[in-house]
């Protein structure tokens, strides 16, 4: 298994980590799928588009007016909203690699979602080759 | 990687791919997991009850709902809302198969979900053959 | 395919299954992906906190709330609602195995999401193994 780390910066932000994802892939010549797994609780991982940094804006800013901060939660950690943030998203995506490359739509980026951050963070890469 | 080409019909509107999916898988006797995997961003794909027609309809009409195509957004091409509802749906699917037959419960069909149609939209398919 | 019984004893409920999804795959001394698969189309599964107990609380509370259990729906048989969770949730988590040991995070747990219960549940487990 593959562990990339990686820092955010805001409580609440989708940062995009298709590059270092693909460079991690691009080592060998690799077919097959990638798992691209989050090991925390209160982050999560989402595919939609890089190339407008609104749409992650958008995404990351709905999530926090639909799960608020602050309401009675029963876990007292003042990070509820976090963990139910992360249960909405999920914590994998699962993608196809062809040669090395990753098999993404043409608008297509891998997002590392942070809903209790700042914070140093891992993601997970775990392969396994097609016929 | 096999892609299948679907047209939707609806703005906003689930529709049952089961069907297209498992003439795919049934061309081979494989056995092992299929992703089923969407490369829009715009879109997703969700298993969820085929039987009665007016549970895909529940399911949409509530994302409509929830994330309102009109209201303050800061991507400002119509669609943030679409963007918002694929991040909440998920982007692909993963299903078993034994012998060329997807290993769905009783009730449950694959529905890609269309956000920001109609459009001509694709499913991606890509196989890992179990020992 | 290996296939686990559950019993839930709520209408909507969070149950760790982290223990028995553990014991299968600690048979043989497999390495690769393991697709943790609710075939199921008003239950679900999701990875999160399972050190504190009111944290899947607050998931299905907050889901309760967000997808009401009455209201006017189109499927008329009570459990509308129920589909609707399911699809924000997700029907499957997708985890490494490294030995036989699922790779999860410090924190994480695997829950078996219940969102029209009491029910016998089964939960099912597809392996492919890695290089």
């Amino acid at each position: 298994m593959k562990k990339l780390s990686i820092r955010t910066s805001q409580r609440c932000e989708l940062v995009d980590v298709t590059g270092p994802v693909a460079r991690e892939l691009a080592a060998d010549n690799f077919s097959g799928l990638c798992l691209v797994y989050v090991p925390h609780t209160t982050a999560g991982v989402v595919i939609n588009e890089n190339a407008d940094p609104s749409v992650p804006l958008d995404i990351s800013g709905f999530l926090e007016e639909l799960v608020p901060h602050r309401r009675s939660w029963r876990h007292l950690e003042g990070n509820a909203d976090s963990h139910v943030k992360a249960s909405l998203v999920g914590n994998s995506v699962l993608i196809a690699v062809e040669g090395g490359k990753p098999q993404l739509g043409t608008w297509q980026g891998i997002f590392f979602c942070e809903f209790d951050g700042p914070r140093s963070r891992q993601i997970w890469l775990r392969t396994v080759s097609a016929d």
